[in-house]
């Protein structure tokens, strides 16, 4: 437990950004980036202690966070790769499905469900295993490469709620990061993956870059509100897939370790 | 996998209350109660598929819910009463600290920090270990006397954490579910616990009984800052004392995964 106390309090702020000071707005919400720096923490007690560490972050304790902590890359490399993060995601489905069909859809065709797409309906995991499974800074040019390959898989328990969720009657907005210029690569590969129908895919535009993705996603529900859609259900990977405002009567955060955008 | 493929599937909606129909009013949120039924999961599934539940919980996924899967009794337990419980523990009281550290306090002495006391602050661990640690459902009336008894502890990491948000300068303010009938006893437990000072302790009176708690605390927050104090800070163990309106700043979710409050 020593190493553990002496992990905690040897915790850091790592100044990043000019909202990560002490003279913050205290009006901008969680301006501090929490970096974990390494342990020598028992082996044991490492695994558990990254658990700690994986539902800190599930919980949004933690946000922002830059990286998996060093000494967690082989806990989070076998909780993606096993049955860990198969079982989270299948509950995550489970009692999203258990919501969706136990809402009364209005006749006028206007109740809508928003989802991410990547690490919530496409699996990244393919590019994440060449890149330390999150222990690496996020490198968008890297990413955007692998994009370009129009080859990520879907997430199967995410593909048969979509599925179960579109044949339900919800008008279906995939609302993600990804740039405009991605619209044909991410059609493909939705396509690719089992994706067949939405009533609209939402990429960010030019006047979208340099905004959080929380602000990007709020005014992109706001304008899917104001088109006369009820927003029922919200299913995202990020904490800012789902929070911020014109929020959704129900959001369903999926399990990621791996990263965080805020 | 086949037997949590059959359990997800078996998942049940059990009506309790007004709100828990498919003609629930939509603009309620989470109008369905969820309650996952017994598994003949393997083992080894087993105690994975209770931490994906658990999980679930932390992230907001699973409410309402009304009491731990049966067959995840033995593996809550074990986790309330282990190291996994104690270090989730710590890491929340880690970043709330590091967050309260990084905040410049005004000169006012109006920024404040809300703080929950049951599973927040005192431990209701020994009157959960004489009921199925969530196995049971809460019987009001065996908690109140217990309450009565004044001998919760303190979560030590709540209590360190206490004292150096309180030696930082913020009002601390705390708001709990007890009854005002309770006021006399819970004074005794804090202080006996080692709870030193507060601004004020906000307890429900008698037009708050019935509400929710996300409703109840909502509208004391309210209060809080109708007084002129910002809250910057929120430290509970349930959604419901961090959500609705009047938010803080920053809120940090606790560990509980015994019982469900809306």
């Amino acid at each position: 437990m020593k190493s553990f106390i002496l992990l905690a309090i040897l915790l850091l702020c790592i100044s990043i950004s000019p909202t990560c000071s002490t003279t913050a707005d205290p009006h901008l919400p969680r301006p501090l980036i929490l970096q974990f720096p390494s342990t020598d923490a028992e082996k044991e007690d490492l695994h558990m202690w990254c658990q700690s560490w994986r539902f800190a972050g599930e919980a949004n304790n933690l946000a922002p966070w830059k990286t998996v902590p060093e000494d967690c890359a082989d806990y989070v490399k076998d909780y993606v790769t096993g049955k860990g993060y198969r079982f989270d995601l299948e509950i995550v489905a489970t009692v999203t499905l258990a919501y969706a069909r136990s809402f009364e859809l209005a006749d006028d065709g206007m109740d809508a469900w928003v989802f991410d797409i990547d690490e919530t309906l496409l699996s990244n995991l393919p590019y994440y295993s060449d890149h330390g499974f999150g222990l690496e800074i996020f490198n968008q040019q890297e990413f955007d490469r692998w994009v370009d390959k129009a080859s990520a898989p879907a997430i199967e328990s995410s593909l048969k709620l979509y599925e179960e969720i579109l044949g339900l009657g919800f008008k279906i907005f995939l609302l993600t990061g990804r740039s405009e210029s991605k619209r044909i690569v991410t059609v493909e590969n939705l396509k690719r993956a089992g994706f067949e129908a939405w009533e609209k895919l939402i990429l960010r535009e030019k006047h979208d870059h340099g905004k959080t993705a929380t602000k990007y996603k709020s005014e992109r529900r706001t304008e899917i509100a104001s088109n006369g859609y009820r927003i029922i259900g919200n299913s995202g990977d990020q904490w800012s897939d789902l929070l911020g405002y014109s929020l959704s009567n129900r959001s369903f955060k999926l399990p990621n370790p791996m990263y965080f955008i805020p």
